[in-house]
């Protein structure tokens, strides 16, 4: 059993902006709880370069980004009970919470009002600052961990830790099932992930993208419709049809165009945000008693459950592997939209 | 039995923006579904003196405002079954609606999408402008017509036509009631009503206001908490403790403050709306799955199920009764907030 810390090797943002290199850093000894994890694949989520490039401020560098991490259990500390070494988990957004408000015991940790510990970018209840996946290993309290079920390949599970759950739960909180009608706008790492769980889960789903450019993919994927955002007759045809629209696009929408697609009770929920504040019309809300909402990723009880949704209906993440010398490459490639629809890190190759 | 359109004195105003003065209109002859009433009160609701000047553009002129109104039934057409001569009635924001779409269907006629018609400032489904309640009479379908049950006087019943089901509606949509915190925000005609309803349903309520103005009158009204929102603690003290939030107030607020107000899953509800529109910043709904909302007056049906509420509870409005020839008086009042809470035309004076 590892008493002390270990030093293991990682990708690394030195400074804002800055290009990822590789470097070393520690990773805390095993503790009662944890689990230490061989990290086999991290997927990149859009929010890695936001935060590598200090988009949202106030960034801890160097920073090792990476919160959809896929690997093997190899060791457990004495007072871990839901793993043994060997099992296939994952770990998403957060590593810790406050563990006493009502979201924490509700199993909402992601809305956790006395502090959760995100899994890099922000300092654990120690202080100390914390590094996500794009490394070889990872050391996590086992209460923040969950288990990949068989039935899914850890590359194409990685990229579920964010980008599945981000979607699944506002898809379940706001009811997406049979008789439901469902729009994805944007089909990206999120989009995607959107349109496949919405479409298991029984919704009639329809894309909305800027063109209609991944048209095919997105039936292939499980869309019913896709209609390209561009072209003004789509907020005609669509008008009033929807029960609810989940906004994977961090850009700002005309929302009052989109709001107008709803149904009577529908919502338009965004999983991405603009840094600039966003617009509307009050009038477009009032007129179906409609509702503009946000979600952000979900608790570890959801992420469990949609990881074995996940491996039920045989959904994995469309993903692309590289090698982690390719990650700056990759940063500018998601930044141009030039990747199906996720890129997932060989850690192997760190 | 009238079998032919009567003229009868109203209150109008001639053009956009010009006082209001004594004329003649013409009502419509008592149809197979309709019953003529007898106003003895009608409300003057901060959207009459909107559309008398035309604030939303398109108004049709001369306008007879005037949608809070409560009377008498002094004739019925043959096909009436609900109603009979000497019932005591009232008629809200809405004479007719398409009565074909899911919405009406549903009994959700304000959110009518095959085009409802407005009590006043509308064109019937004749092409006929509707004229309101600042009126003695009134021709209107048994099917767009409310019972006032005995319990209310007609003059504070008056203004639950608009102010009361319009704070009812959202109150008993979002769930207010044992357990839940209730903000309303600004207390004048509308938020009065909500204080007095999410009370009386069993919310703990807190009133936000500009400033302690109110507070007496608040409290008295049943709110639990009154805060004044120029002062900055209040936004700190009451950070995250809120179930619900209903903006009564048509001015543009700074949502994310308000917002920030709420708990998880938590809804900011407005029933008025700013002609601007209001800019917020995503981050402030995804933090907590929080909604920003809109609702508007409220069904036939739950407007009777809002009358019977306010009954069992003793509830009416808050009202200063005056002659017609205090309408334009009133309205600078209205704009000024100096009314506690409504202003009820006598009819009788008109």
């Amino acid at each position: 059993m590892t008493t002390h810390a270990s030093t293991v090797p990682a990708y690394a943002a030195p400074a804002a902006g800055a290009p990822l290199e590789r470097t070393t850093i520690a990773r805390r000894a095993v503790g009662e709880h944890d689990v230490l994890i061989d990290i086999k694949y991290t997927g990149i989520c859009h929010s890695d370069i936001h935060q590598a490039r200090n988009g949202w401020g106030e960034g801890i560098f160097p920073m090792v980004p990476g919160h959809e991490i896929a690997g093997i259990v190899t060791e457990v500390g004495p007072g871990v009970t839901k793993f043994a070494v060997g099992d296939r988990v994952g770990v998403g957004c957060l590593v810790d919470s406050c563990r006493e408000c009502d979201n924490c015991k509700a199993g909402l940790e992601q809305y956790c009002t006395g502090g959760s510990v995100p899994t890099y970018n922000g300092l654990d209840k120690n202080g100390e600052p914390t590094y996500g996946g794009y490394s070889t290993h990872i050391v996590v309290d086992e209460a923040f961990t969950v288990r990949i079920p068989d039935g899914l390949s850890l590359d194409v599970a990685a990229p579920l830790l964010c980008a599945g759950i981000t979607t699944y739960s506002p898809l379940r909180h706001w009811n997406a099932g049979p008789g439901k009608k469902v729009a994805v706008v944007g089909l990206g790492g999120l989009g995607h992930m959107g349109v496949k769980i919405a479409h298991a889960l029984g919704a009639e789903v329809t894309v909305l993208s800027q063109t209609l450019g991944k048209k095919d993919d997105g039936l292939q994927l499980g869309a019913d419709h896709y209609y390209a955002t561009s072209d003004d007759a789509t907020f005609e045809a669509l008008a009033g049809t929807l029960d609810l629209i989940i906004n994977t696009v961090s850009a700002p929408l005309p929302l009052d165009r989109y709001l107008g697609l709803l149904k009577t009770d529908g919502a338009l929920v965004n999983v991405g945000a603009p840094e600039e504040p966003v617009s509307l019309n009050v009038f477009s809300l009032m007129g179906g008693r409609k509702s503009l909402a946000g979600s952000g990723i979900g608790g570890l009880p959801e992420t469990q459950e949609m990881l074995d949704f996940c491996a039920e209906h045989g959904l994995g993440a469309e993903i692309e592997v590289i090698r982690a010398d390719r990650i700056n490459e990759a940063y500018e490639r998601v930044l141009a939209s030039d990747v199906r629809y996720r890129f997932v890190i060989d850690t192997s190759t760190i």
